[in-house]
């Protein structure tokens, strides 16, 4: 009989007297500091491991960006900035909040399928890089420089014509809202002579959430060569290309981390081959998830624990108005359970059976279903981890109108 | 060939000149009224009507009550107040905005398998009732009558041992967090006796957005039977017993709406029935989205159309962060529209085939996915209906950190 798939074990957490430890504080003395449950942390030591994990595998000719929009916490981008090479943000309130860790604007850039115009207003006056998604914007950004005499910073987000193969999330590839297709970008070529503005790369994203390295390495190539026929074809001069992301983290059982190390060796190979084209070309990896998604703990406390004819069920004050994803009703076609702790208890053995739900009237209010724990009891309190990424704020969080959880950076 | 399903036609909405109505307005005036978009417009004369009609049905002799979780904005909710007999609240804050209309909080009652400490005393200090979901619960509320010298007005809310066929979300039948399993309820028959208790009634519900007439007439004779059973077991004088709700409305395209008449005339038949039982009894129904689902439309507007390839995008300033269950991604297994219509050009003939898209940079961000439209514009408005309930509240506004939209009650 083959084994059920398990969780990846915890690989940036330990703990100590059965406590659960985030950048070395225990659980029980860190719900006091935070004076409420449930809250999120986020570890420090955590987003600094995995800023050194793609330092040591890239190099120093990769960049790094980190995409706000994963976790916007203004907190957490002022740490993270200094340890990046740049900022991506995806709204003028993202835009905001990226200026107000100090960064310089020449190391950010905005994409989104609808800037609005006094976001693009926003941009142009900030000095950042736009990513042109459509004729129609870039139309507008000549007519804010006009009206106001600016220059504009632009890239041009391409839809390319592949697609990123086992993609949790595929962004290109056949018709699609983001970017101009590959094949049409002539259309804009006179456009892009005008005198407001300064073309400075490429944004070539291919999709999101990717465990598989050798998927990465074929849609590397592909964007590579891509970003160079474009060049050519409009006669840029790229002084940046952004690759986008695409590496995942686990969160499922069987699902374990993304390999770097051959797709930093299948980059560096490919970089060296078009060295003469990409010679002046800063080439950047944007993400957001890789960078913080594992930092993040969801903590929550147990309410009620309840049998309900052969079921354990155990209440907590978190639930999927809080993190939508780990409910598993985010898009997500079949519901999996994300690696749950209970995180005073993290030396016991397990011994039960149980779903772990929050306070909503819904069903759908389920952070772990059919998972073991150990004993459990009222007080006790429940750790969802990966939980460092698209949970605050993609979450309903006033579906019912409880209470708002809080972020702490630890 | 058979035909594909379409939408039901819009029962509750006209339009004048191209222009939608909403309770007489025209969608372009209404705009420059709420001063921006997105927004979400709720119909005071839809919700009017729909609690006509359930009175036309239901007579006299059965209660409705207003579940504010399906909308809590605050205006909606005094306007709904003095047309129903009741509130029904899931949080403290839900509690407050009920006492806020100036109701009698006689006429609240609260639900919910985490209620917290403080909300348990918020709701015994109101004189609400209380439905009961454990025994758990059932003795913090005894503690707290004692500590502070207060009577709490309760009722049990049952799961039962049947469920909800065709429902849209079973919330009874097998284990659930929901209430004390109905063969469990001997265990707490001595708490029940405690002084500070007036036990008042039943609640038992068995799921929601059901359009099958013949799934809820089969879950009342349940209920009632039930309820009976139950009150007869624990002595209890059954001042009110709430049904619940499970009435849907239609969304997706071959859904018609559910009748009324089979289910009114069979509970007038059951409770002549168990007249002697019941005679005392008042009888809720439970509706929150039925009451208020269909009075809402979410307007964005369109800032981009967009070829890419075969297809037409086109894009708005309004998406999944705004109206998620419209999205296709909260809870749903396979995406299906909601009825949308481009709100300015009613009265054209449709002449294209597009997806609408949100603003957000991620390709679950659709508001309709190969729907034929008139030929469409930047500027134009799009309405998708059936967005009154589970819409602003059940949505990740944080998500991208765009600005909220506004509500409107129109």
């Amino acid at each position: 009989m083959a084994e059920k798939p398990q969780h990846q074990p915890l690989l940036y957490f330990k703990h100590q007297k059965g406590d659960l430890l985030i950048n070395q504080l225990p659980i029980s003395q860190l719900i006091h500091r935070v004076g409420q449950t449930p809250f999120f942390a986020y570890d420090r030591s955590v987003i600094e491991a995995k800023v050194s994990e793609l330092r040591q595998a890239f190099g120093p000719d990769i960049s790094l960006h980190y995409a706000i929009k994963s976790n916007p916490m203004p907190a957490l981008v002022d740490y993270i900035t200094p340890l990046v090479d740049g900022l991506d943000v995806a709204s003028g309130k993202e835009l905001t909040v990226a200026l107000n860790s100090g960064i310089n604007p020449e190391k950010v850039s905005f994409a989104g399928p609808a800037k609005q115009v006094n976001e693009l207003l926003m941009a142009i006056a900030s000095g950042i890089t736009i990513n042109i998604e459509s004729e129609t914007e870039l139309k507008r950004i000549i007519s804010l420089c006009e009206n106001h005499q600016y220059k504009a910073n632009i890239a041009l987000r391409i839809n390319p014509n592949f697609d990123l193969k086992s993609s949790g999330m595929k962004m290109a590839g056949g018709p699609q809202q983001f970017g101009i297709d590959a094949e049409q970008v002539d259309t804009i070529a006179e456009l892009l002579k005008h005198p407001s503005l300064n073309v400075n790369g490429l944004h070539i994203f291919t999709g999101s959430q990717n465990l598989q390295a050798h998927a990465i390495i074929e849609a590397h190539k592909h964007i590579l060569e891509l970003a160079i026929q474009i060049a050519e074809q409009l006669q840029l001069k790229l002084q940046h290309l952004n690759i986008g992301g695409g590496l995942g983290i686990p969160y499922f059982p069987g699902e374990t981390s993304i390999e770097l190390e051959p797709i930093a060796a299948n980059l560096k190979r490919l970089l060296a081959e078009y060295q003469t084209q990409l010679n002046n070309t800063e080439i950047i990896l944007e993400l957001g998830r890789f960078l913080v998604g594992e930092s993040g703990v969801f903590v929550s406390k147990v309410v009620d624990v309840k049998q309900s004819r052969d079921h354990t069920f155990i209440i907590t004050d978190g639930g999927l108005h809080h993190h939508l994803a780990a409910s598993g009703n985010f898009g997500q076609v079949i519901r999996k359970n994300y690696p749950v702790k209970i995180a005073n208890k993290m030396d016991q053995n397990d011994s039960i059976k149980a779903d772990i739900v929050g306070p909503l009237c819904t069903p759908l209010d389920i952070l772990a279903k059919n998972m073991t724990f150990p004993d459990v009891e009222i007080g006790d309190l429940v750790a969802v981890f990966q939980s460092g990424a698209y949970g605050y704020t993609a979450s309903p969080k006033d579906f019912l109108s409880h209470p708002y959880p809080l972020e702490v950076l630890i």
